[in-house]
């Protein structure tokens, strides 16, 4: 059978369009190039069997051809969901970014998806649909209210919602995963990317947004996918929701910030802002349980610093920054 | 201060309608009258105070305009988002219908609101959003996983999600009402216009949609609009979810198809289909708590079945039908 990764060009679905090609399927990735890369895909072992279309994926009409000509070669098993806007920011001074990025693709896609009859989808949630319930709430799937804080977390949330009503008509099988903060490469934003391109272009100081406080769970994009591999293919429900995060409570920005100086420009001055949150919409400090992902078979071999610091090291490579501990 | 009561025209919203204007105050109605009617609202008392404006609310420039002007002559307090489709089959049919009529009116009036500075938003939601839990989980504010099982359900979702997000950035205050079923009138769908539209057609027979063993709890439309307005007169925070129903566990279809039969057609015969749900997306059995909005200090005096009883009455009225008990 083969698959569909929207977003497969991305920094996380890039990854998957690696495992498919190595397993030996068909793989079709639809992806805008908005933040990923076709060089993030197009060498990669078995890529006589990608095909790649740069669209819109919002675009429900073109979506339902693409996927349309795509299944009736290869018949799809699985749509991989991984589009988005990425950058909270944006999102947060307009709200049509996430609309269009993150929710218009889920909708778009399970459009082409009904109309072919294609009847799974596994989609790339986060952890900011819960919003901030403070550090002392233990974040499980059933864990409500749900008052995201960003319209990328909203707009996720409604992807889930949408994907939650067709798997009450005409999807077989859902995979929802709830990400915490990913890292690894191919990196295109994020805290370490930043950190380290701005001590590239001023090795002598780095400015933190926010106090530093902030703490989150960070899991590095390997073990991302094999978790996500991993649910997939030990689930049998409908509808199957999963936090994928690492078992431990985080690593705070003060501790990323020095680790990242250490690596990379170990005489900078470090400088933090005085908010305790970096920027409207950021989650300054959660508590993630992956109990339910445990119990399923699959525990995280890397701790959140153990992550980063895998991270750093790689991203200093791509970025061409030496590194003190490569 | 002046309101914005979008889906004005409708069923719920021509209460509040009637209310504000009751009150002194100016209120801009913008409706698609889709369901709704200019009847509805077209001759209260006060309607010099009325400007009704008949748009599509999804259109983001359109109602930038009409809320625009209208905040420039009369600065507006609150938007009353009460526009929706309400037809569940509808949208579970043509996932469009929900996206469109309840999700991307919330995403306009959001756009429109944070371009001309407007803090506050009240949204009609539904304890659609929670999903089918089984009878035995009481559903309360915090219940989660929140996994709809309609477009309905899942875009009043994607609505409250939107909502929040804006909570944290431009808007000063969020309310959102998780409606149980709704009765009353001005009666536009549902099973008791639905019954007695089918008994005044044909008096000896009414067929029911499923086995007639859901049981859902009914609040009827004068207390439901009571309740709001208390929520709203007695919250401070900046989101402010509430839980609006009655305090029973609802009642079944059987006893409708039965109290209506008893009011309309008594000597109608009744025929079940063999299904434990109306149709797909149907939520056949819930336990709903209201001890948040009871400890708010609002506690709705009519159960489920005097809700129907009364809202049976109120139709058959609105219907031309002879009433055995009116």
């Amino acid at each position: 059978m083969s698959v569909v990764i929207a977003g497969g060009a991305g920094f996380i679905g890039c990854h998957l369009t690696r495992h498919f090609l190595e397993n030996g399927q068909y793989v079709l990735v639809i992806d805008n190039l908005c933040r990923g890369q076709e060089s993030f895909i197009n060498n990669l072992p078995g890529k006589e069997r990608l095909q790649f279309v740069k669209t819109n994926i919002q675009d429900v009409q073109r979506t339902v051809e693409v996927l349309g000509e795509f299944h009736a070669m290869h018949p799809v098993d699985v749509v991989w969901h991984m589009a988005a806007n990425s950058d909270i920011p944006a999102g947060i001074a307009d709200a049509t970014v996430d609309l269009n990025d993150t929710f218009m693709t889920t909708h778009a896609l399970l459009e082409a998806m009904k109309l072919h009859d294609i009847k799974k989808v596994a989609f790339a949630s986060s952890s900011a649909v819960y919003g901030d319930h403070g550090p002392q709430t233990e974040l499980c799937e059933a864990t409500g209210p749900f008052m995201p804080i960003s319209n990328y977390g909203a707009m996720k949330l409604a992807s889930e919602a949408a994907i939650s009503a067709a798997a009450e008509s005409f999807l077989e099988q859902a995979w929802l995963f709830r990400f915490p903060n990913v890292v690894g490469i191919p990196a295109t934003h994020g805290v370490l990317v930043d950190f380290i391109r701005k001590l590239k272009a001023t090795p002598s100081e780095l400015a933190v947004l926010g106090n530093g406080t902030q703490q989150k769970a960070y899991v590095h994009v390997s073990e991302l996918v094999e978790a996500m591999l991993w649910i997939v293919s030990h689930t049998s429900s409908s509808r199957n929701c999963y936090n994928i995060g690492p078992k431990d409570a985080g690593v705070s920005v003060r501790q990323i910030a020095e680790d990242v100086v250490s690596s990379v420009a170990p005489s900078a001055e470090i400088n933090y802002g005085s908010e305790c949150r970096g920027w409207v919409g950021d989650v300054p400090r959660f508590k993630y349980s992956i109990t339910k992902l445990e119990q399923l078979g699959f525990t995280p071999s890397l701790t959140s610093r153990q992550a980063v610091q895998r991270a750093i090291k790689e991203i200093a490579l791509q970025e061409k920054v030496q590194c003190a501990n490569l």
